[in-house]
């Protein structure tokens, strides 16, 4: 987005709509994974930390619903289920992995900033909140 | 994140503690917001559709103590109260814009992915939710 389309309200929309379901840290971090090849429900289930398995389902069926994952079903007893990516969620894959790699590079900045803005609010008498 | 790291749980958390506030919805669009210059809370709330006095408050707050965003305090009657991105905030910026830009290039293919899923469902009798 150019500063220039963030005053355009429907485009903005459009965006924000894409940017919320990828924003949501169970996607993002199964895209990741799914980026790493085809994974069964339990292997994701396993590598996602702290994911329920309801959560995992919800997650897996927005994806497949936005046609980023795609599920596939084998008839063997009992029934095997892949989940891999399709060339949509492989794409989002690279702005994904650049926000990624920023995230690490930065990681310690924003721990700083957050010491640093902590510290500071014990001595803050700040006015009211918005004005 | 290149594939090798998601499997490093510590720095995979590392880039989900960043992404996860850098995802919700109002974060991004305050930073890009913030991206074409310093606003006023009231620029804000206006420019933000649907955001609530309190959500707002709360998500500048967290940018403010994640280092993206500056809160300066004129002494005025009544006090003005500006924002503003930091070196950190405008450098996040890029990667953000990168997903956002991504964005509005694919809006209408997960629209007609959800198209064709809903549709689809119509006539879908699947097994259990997961295996």
């Amino acid at each position: 987005m150019k500063p220039s389309d963030s005053r355009d309200p429907g485009r903005c929309q459009q965006a924000n709509e894409v940017i919320s379901l990828v924003g949501d840290k169970w996607s993002v971090q199964i895209v990741v994974l799914l980026g790493t090849g085809t994974k069964r429900f339990m292997e994701l289930k396993r590598a996602v930390d702290g994911v329920s398995q309801k959560m995992l389902t919800v997650t897996l069926r927005g994806l497949e619903r936005d046609g980023y994952v795609t599920r596939t079903v084998y008839a063997t007893v009992p029934p095997k289920v892949e989940y891999q990516l399709t060339d949509l969620g492989r794409e989002l894959l690279v702005p994904l992995q650049a926000l990624g790699a920023w995230a690490l590079e930065n990681h310690a900045r924003v721990v700083a900033a957050r010491i640093a803005y902590d510290t500071r609010d014990a001595v803050d008498t700040r006015p009211a909140l918005s004005a």
